[in-house]
C-alpha cells in the first residue's frame, strides 16, 4: 500500500513539501528544480509586485519572469515528444472539441508535462486558469511559456503560504469567469472554493482528483455529506496505478540508488518493506539486477504473493543486521525505527519509496551521539560513535522524487487519464453521476491504454462478431467485470 | 480471462468432460484416472445394483467397490500431508465446531483432496452427503474410503447420465435429512434442488459455488429473480484466483508440455493467446525457462501490461509462421482456426490452457486431407498432405488437466476457501446476506492466506497500535479496500 | 563441477549403472527402459545362442530379437525429426563422403538417437561395428532396426558382464576388418583393444571419447605414456558442455522434480550444492519458476559468480533445517550426509543432479531405525522414528536420468560433435595431432553450433572484409582465442 | 568480444581519450572530471613550472596543486570503504611485506581507487613512482593527496603530449632508482623504458599489464622476440573479466541510458550488437527491467547461447526500423552505419558499450543534410531533413564511461588482481616465468575472489580430506582445470 500524508492541508512551511501522486510530483525532484530554477530565485521582488505582460498584451497571469518563456517552450516541445498518449488524444479529439465551454480550474504541479496537458485541454475546447499545488514545484520557465501563450497561470517557485492561496484564489475568482470543473491535485482548490465560494462551488459539474491525499479528503467530504458534486478518483484507475507504482518504481528504485550511491547491485541483500504495487515493483527491479530481496508484509495475501513470487517474507528484525539496503514502501509510519538502525551494519543504505516522509523515523537520528555528514546532495552519512555509517537518502523523503527523474511517458498516462475524466464528467448526462466519488469508467481506462499502445508497436486483436457474442462482450469493450484485478 | 463452458449443463456423453475450476478438476486428469481407475471399470454390474455395506454396517452410500477403501485411505493420508491450510483449519477450529448442525450437500469432483475437505467439514461439526459433479472424475478408491469411514457418498467413475442425476438426488432426498447448505461445483446440485425440491431449497442458508460455470448460472438466477438464498462466489476470491491461475499455470504449462512432448524450451518461440491470469502465468513460466514469448490480447489494458512486462503484443497472424508453440488462454472460442494451423510450421505444438475445449478449432482438423497419428496418450500428430506435422495436445482440451497433475497445495487453498465460505454463510446473522451472489469477505480471504503462510516459513509483521491508528486499520485486518487489485 | 565415477571400469552388477555424459545416457532412464524393453526381457534364451538373420540375409550382428525392427525404425524416424544438427550434417556432407574408408568401432548407449548418429556416419562413408557401453541401456527395438538395416550391432538390454565384453570384442575382432578409429563412451572399447589387440591399436588413427570417465582414463594413459594415438576429448567442447549441463539441466531439474513429486515450486526454498554448469542451470531454472535458491560452493570464483547472480552462498548446515529441496551438483561424494538428513524438516526432497550416485550418502539411510516406503517408481519416503519423512529421489542416482527424459535436441548437439571429431581425426594430416588428448578445434565447435542455429531461426551476421581485417579474423572463423570462456 | 583501440599508441590530441579497461577508466567519465576538476584547470601555469613541496618537505612529484590534498584524501577514504578486497589484502599481507624491495613504476589512470592500490602496494613493502596513462583522466586532488603522503606522483588533468611522456620519464629515470617491476595500463611505460632505457628494462622482473591495448602490444613484442622479461596479462583473469564486463555492464547500461535520457525501459525494443561478456551483461540487465532484447552475432557459438538464453538472434537490418534502442558491444568498427541510422525510427537511442569509439560510424552523421542539437551533456539529437531525430549518446564513445559511474567495488577486483600479479612476478622463483605473456595463475584468481566474498557474506564450503582425495584436489585449490570456462 502506498499513500501520502493524510493529515490536513495546513501549509506549515516545515512540512511544506507534500508529495502527492508520484507522477504529478515527479518533476518536483530537488535535482531538476535546483538546475532550472536557481537563477530566478535570486530575484528579490515578489512576482505579485511585478508588472508583466506577454507579447499578446495580456497581464492576466502571475509568474516569476515572463521573459523566460522561450526556454520553457523548448522544454514543453521536448515533453510533447515523449507523451504519446496525451498528444494522440489532442489529435484525435481536436475536431470534436469535447471540452467546448468547459471552464477548468487547475491546481497541480506546474512543469513541462503539465503544460502539455493544459495545452491539450485548450485544444479540446476548454478555458483554463491554473495554479500550483505545491509552493516549490513550479518550473518558472514553463509557467512563463504558458503565460506567453495566453494562459492565465499563477505560480512560481518558492511561493509563500500566502502567495499559495492567493494564486489559487486568482484562478477561482476572476471577472466573467464561472468555472464549471476542477482538476485538483491534493484538494486545495476544491476546499478553498468550497469554503470561500460555496455558491460558485454548487454550479460546477465535477472534480477530478489526482492524489491519494485529495481522494482521501473527498471521501471524507462525501461521508460527512458535504460533497455536493460528483468527483472522479483518477488516482485508482488501473493504468495510472500500475504505471505510477509497479512499472515506474521497478525502474526508479534502481535509478535512485545508482545515481545517489553508485552501489553495485549484484549480490546485495535488500529488504523491501511492503509488497503493494510499489513494493512489488522495487522487488522485481532489484532482483532483475542481481539483488537478493527480502520482503516484509502485514497483509497475509500480499505476503503469500511475495512467497509465490520467490521472496522470503520476514520481519525486519530477522535480517536487519545483514542487509545492505533497506527500502520502505508501506504507506505507514515508523516502519524503520532507531532501534532497527542501531542494528544495521556499517554501509547500509536506507531509503523510502512509500509515504512522503514518515516511514523512516529520521527524527530519531537527530541525537547528539550521532554525527551527520553530507556526502553529496540527497546523501547523508549518519555516523555512530563506533564509526558505523548508515547512508540515508533524501533524509527519508521519497527517494525516487529526490534522486531520479521520472520519464514523461509515465506522466503521459496520468495526464491522459485526467483529461478523459474531465471529458467524462463534463459531458455526462445529468443523472449518470451523483454527488459521490467515482472511479474512472473502465472504458475510459481502456481508452487510455489504447492511446499508449502504439509506443510499443503493440497490435490489439479484435473479437469476431461470433466471439464477442460467445463472450457476451461488446467488441469495443469494456472487456472485464469491475472486480477484475489485472 | 479464463472461463469454462457457459452453456447449459446438458450432459451429452461426447462433451461429457466439463472442466470447472482448475483446482477441483486437477485430479481429473486422464493420466491419474487411467492409472487408478482402470481395473474397476471392467466391472459389469452397475454399483446401483450391488449390495454393499461398510464395516460399520451402513449401506447409505453407493460406490464402485467398498473393498478398495484401504488404498483410498492411503491416498487421503498422503494428500493430508500436502494440504497444510485445510489441515490447519481442521486443527484450529476443531474445538469450536463452527459447522455444528450444518447439513451439507456436496457436489464436486471426488478425489483424495476432496476427501480431506469432506473429513474437515465433518471434524468441524457438519453432516454431509456427497455426489460427483462429473461422470468421469471420481477416484473409486477414495469414494470407497469415504464410504467406509461412514460418509454417504454416491459416486463412481463412468456414471451414466441417469446415474449422475440419481446420485445427486440421493444426496438431497434422504430420510430425516433437511439439508441447509450446498457446496456446489458447476451448479447441478443447486439446480436439481431448485427445480425438484423447491420447498426444501427455500430452507437452506446458502450456496457456496466453486466454478465459473456455476457462478455464471447463479448470476443468471439472481438476475431473473429466482435466487431466493444467498450464494457465495468463491471462484473469484483473491487467493483462489491467483493460485489456480497465475501461480499454478506458471508451473503446469511447463509440466504439461514437457511430459507430453519432451520439448526443449530454451530459445523456442511461443505465442500465448490471452494475457489474463492464466496467460500471465504461462508467459512468466515459459520465459523463466528460456522461451521467447509473444502475446495476443483484445483488452488494451492487459496488452499494455504485457508490453510493460516485456512481451511483444502481436496478432496471431503476424507470427504464426514462425512460432514453435501456440498456447490459448483466452476463455473464448476459435482463437486458433484451421487457417492459422494451415500456416504453422512443421513441428509446431498447439495446446489449450484456457477454455474447456473451444479455443482451438479442433473440428476443423477432422477433414479427409489431414491424417491423425496418435503418438502417445494425449499427443496427436496431425499431418498435412505435404508432410507437415502439427502436434496437438489433449485434442484441444485443457492441457494442464490432461498432461500434468496439479499439486495438492493448490487444492488446499481452494478447499480452505470453500470451508470458510460454508462457515461464513452458515453462521452469518440473518441480515448480513440477502438473496444475492457475494464475493468472499476480504477477511476470510486473508485468513485463507494466513493458513498457508507457514508452508513458506513466512513471518507476518504486525502493526503497532500507533501504526494501525495512523492507517485507520484494524490490526487483524482487513487490510485493503475492496477495489484493491493485488 | 560435474563428474562421474572415476573408479575403474569393473562391471560389478550392483554398481552396473554407470552414468556417463548426460546426453548419451539420457535415454537410459529407468522409465523409458521399463516401458520399451519390458516384454523382451522375458526371453529366456541368450541372444548369443539364437540364430537370427536380417532380411538381407546377414547374421553379422547379435540383438535380442530382429523381428522388433519395425518399431525401432519408427523410433529412429521420430528422433530424426528432432535432431536437426546431425541431419543437416548428413545432408551437407553426404556427397563429400568425408568418412570414406573409415572403419569405426562404436561403443555407446544404443538408442534411437545413437541410431541417427550411426546411420549418419554410414551416409558419410564409414563402415561401423557397434556395441553398448552399458549393460542396461540398450533399446532392443532400435538395435533390431539397425541390424535389419545391415549394421553389425552387438547389444541387448540386460547383458551379463561376460556378454558385455564379448559384444565389444565382436566389434573389434572380425574378419577382413582392421578398424581405424574408435568412438567410445567410457573407454571400455579403447581399453579392451589396447590390452587384447595392441598391434591393431597402433594402427588406428584416433579415438573420440565422449564421457568424463573415459576422458579421465585417456589423460591417465597419456600421463603414463601408454597413449600411442591421438584422442579427442569431445566431452569438454563448448557446445556440448553448455547444452548437456547448463541449458539442459535448467529444464530437466524442473521436469524431474515435477514428474516425481508434483511439488509446487513457487516460494519453495532450495539449496543447490555446487555452482558449476549443472548447478548454474538448476539454480536458474528453479528461480525461474519461483523458488528461493541457496548455493554451496568450495571454489571462491564460482561462489562469487553465485553471489553476483543473486544467490546466497551458504554452508549446507546453515540452512539445512529450513530448505524444502536439496539438490547436489558437485561431482563429489558425501556432500549430503546422514547428519544433514537428520536435520532436514519433514517433507524435504533430496535428489542428485551431479555425480552418478555418490553425492548423497544413501547408505547411511539404510539403518534399522529408519523405514523406507516406496511411494512410486523412483520415489522413496525415508521415515524417521518421530514420523519425519525425507523424500529421496532415484535412490540418489542422477535424478534427471531417472525421472525425466532429455530432448533429442540435446543429443543432436553431442552427436554432431562426435561425428565432426571423427571426421577431423580421420582426415587430419599426419602431423596435426600427436599421441595426446585434444579438445575439439574451435572451428569444429563453431560448426556444430552453426548446424543448430536454424532450429531457432537465428540469423548470423557476417563480417565485412573491412571488419574482418580490423579484427584480425577470418570471416569464416574461428572467432575467439582458445582461452575464451563464453 | 570487447576490445579497445588496437592501433598504435600515437597520442594525437584529437583521439586522446583512449579508453582501456573499463574499471581503470571508470573514473575517467566526463561527468566526474568536469565536477572535480573544473576549477583547477583555470590555472595558467604549467605544473612543471611550479615549485611545490609537500608538508614533509619533499618536492619529488609534480601535480596541479599540492594544496588540494585534503579533499583528495577524503575521496580516498571513501573509496577505501568501498574496496573490500584490496583493503583486506592490505591487512592480511601487511606483516609479510611481500613487496619488500619492490620498486614499482606505475602508469595508470590516477583517481581515488588507484590511490588505494598505490597505498596498498606501499603497505606491502613496495616503493613506487607513478604517472598517468591518459592525459585527461587524472583527479588532481587525489594526485595532490598522494604527493602530500610522500608518493612520487607525476600527473595532472589535461597534460600536453609532451607533459605525458615527461611524466612517465620522471617515473623511470630518477636518482638512486632502479625500478624492478612495471604496472602498466596501455603499455606506454613499458615501451618508453624499452626504447629509451633498454639496459634498465633488462633488469626488471616483469610487467603487469591491465588493458586490452597493452596486452595486444605485449603479444606483438613477444612474437617479434623483443619481450625480454615475463609479463602478466591480468586483463583476461576470470574475476576481472566477469566483473568488468558481464556483471558491471549489466548495471551500467541501465544507469547510462537512464541518466542520459530518462527513458522508460518497460516494453522497449532493444538490439544488442554482440553477445560477448559485455553484450550478455547488457541483454540480461535490460531484460531485467522489462525490455524486449534482440541480439546480433557473428560467432555461431555465442549466437546459440543467445538463442538458448531466450533472445532472438537477428541481423541488424531485420529489426532496425522497429527498435527503440541500439547498443553496440562487438569490439568491431562500423557496426552501426549511416545506412542503418537512415532506417531508424524517430526517437531511437544509439549508444556504444564496446569498442572505444569505432562501433558507430559517427562521422557519417556529420553531413550537411543532418542537424545536430546538443540536448544535454553527452546527449545529441541528430535531426534528419524530415524531422526524424536520432538520440546519440556520448558521440559514440563508451557510454558507460561517459554517462554513468562505475562502483569502486568493481575497481577493487581489478586492483587486487594487479597487486597479486605484482606479488607473484616479484616473488616467483627464477624459472617459473620465461620472457612471455602469462595469464594470472588460477590460484591467484581464486584468491582475489576469496578477498571479495565477505562483501556478500558468502560462506565457502571446505572439502573434507576424504572429498579432496576423491576429487584429486588440494583443499586450498586451485579447483578447476585451466580450460574451465566458468
Amino acid at each position: 500500500m502506498e499513500q501520502e500524508n493524510k493529515t490536513s492541508g495546513a501549509l506549515k512551511k516545515s512540512s511544506r513539501y507534500r508529495s502527492r501522486s508520484l507522477s504529478a510530483s515527479s518533476t518536483d525532484s530537488y535535482s531538476s528544480n535546483s538546475c532550472t530554477g536557481s537563477s530566478s530565485e535570486d530575484d528579490d521582488i515578489s512576482p505579485r509586485e511585478k508588472i508583466q505582460k506577454n507579447s499578446g498584451g495580456s497581464n492576466d497571469f502571475c509568474v516569476r519572469n515572463i521573459n523566460q518563456h522561450a526556454f520553457g517552450r523548448r522544454e514543453i516541445e521536448i515533453a510533447e515528444q515523449e507523451m504519446p498518449g496525451i498528444m494522440a488524444l489532442r489529435k484525435r479529439a481536436g475536431d470534436d472539441k469535447p471540452l467546448k465551454n468547459a471552464k477548468v480550474i487547475g491546481c497541480t504541479h506546474i512543469n513541462a508535462q503539465t503544460a502539455v496537458l493544459i495545452e491539450t485541454l485548450s485544444a479540446l475546447g476548454a478555458s483554463v486558469r491554473w495554479a500550483a499545488c505545491n509552493i516549490y514545484s513550479t518550473q518558472n520557465e514553463v509557467a512563463a511559456a504558458l503565460a506567453e501563450a495566453g494562459f492565465s497561470v499563477f505560480a512560481w517557485r518558492a511561493e509563500t503560504e500566502e502567495d499559495f492561496w492567493w494564486c489559487i484564489d486568482k484562478c477561482i475568482n476572476a471577472e466573467n469567469w464561472q468555472p464549471n470543473i476542477i482538476l485538483d491535485d491534493g484538494g486545495d482548490a476544491t476546499h478553498l472554493m468550497l469554503k470561500k465560494y460555496p455558491a460558485m462551488f454548487k454550479l460546477i459539474k465535477g472534480i477530478v482528483e489526482e492524489s491519494v491525499t485529495g481522494v482521501h479528503r473527498l471521501y471524507q467530504l462525501s461521508k460527512s455529506g458535504k460533497l455536493t458534486v460528483p468527483a472522479m478518483n483518477v488516482n485508482d484507475s488501473v493504468t495510472k496505478t500500475k504505471f505510477d507504482n509497479l512499472y515506474s518504481c521497478r525502474e526508479s528504485i534502481i535509478d535512485s540508488l545508482k545515481r545517489s550511491t553508485d552501489v553495485m547491485f549484484g549480490g546485495k541483500q535488500v529488504i523491501v518493506c511492503g509488497y503493494g504495487e510499489v513494493g512489488k515493483g522495487c522487488a522485481q527491479g532489484l532482483r532483475g539486477v542481481g539483488c537478493i530481496v527480502y520482503v516484509t508484509e502485514i497483509d497475509p495475501i500480499c505476503a503469500l504473493q511475495a512467497s509465490m513470487d520467490g521472496y522470503r517474507v520476514v520481519r525486519l528484525n530477522e535480517v536487519i543486521r545483514n542487509v545492505d539496503i533497506v527500502i520502505t514502501a508501506t504507506g505507514n509510519k515508523n516502519v524503520v525505527t532507531r532501534e532497527h538502525m542501531d542494528k544495521m551494519k556499517s554501509g547500509c543504505i536506507v531509503c523510502n519509496m512509500g509515504h512522503s516522509n514518515t516511514e523512516i523515523d529520521v527524527n530519531s537520528l537527530r541525537t547528539t551521539d550521532l554525527t551527520w555528514e553530507k556526502i553529496r546532495s540527497q546523501v547523508d552519512h549518519v555516523i555512530w560513535p563506533d564509526g558505523k555509517r548508515i547512508i540515508l537518502l533524501a533524509e527519508g523523503r521519497l527517494v525516487n522524487l529526490s534522486c531520479s527523474s521520472l520519464s514523461s511517458f509515465v506522466v503521459s498516462i496520468t495526464s491522459a487519464t485526467q483529461a478523459l475524466a474531465l471529458i467524462e464528467l463534463f459531458n455526462a448526462p445529468p443523472n449518470r453521476y451523483k454527488s459521490d466519488v467515482y472511479l474512472l469508467p473502465k472504458k475510459m481506462d481502456e481508452y487510455v491504454a489504447t492511446l499508449h499502445l502504439p509506443t510499443f508497436d503493440a497490435h490489439l486483436t479484435e473479437l469476431t462478431d461470433d466471439q464477442a457474442k460467445y463472450m457476451g462482450l461488446n467488441k469495443a469493450g469494456p472487456f472485464k467485470p469491475n472486480y477484475y484485478r489485472y
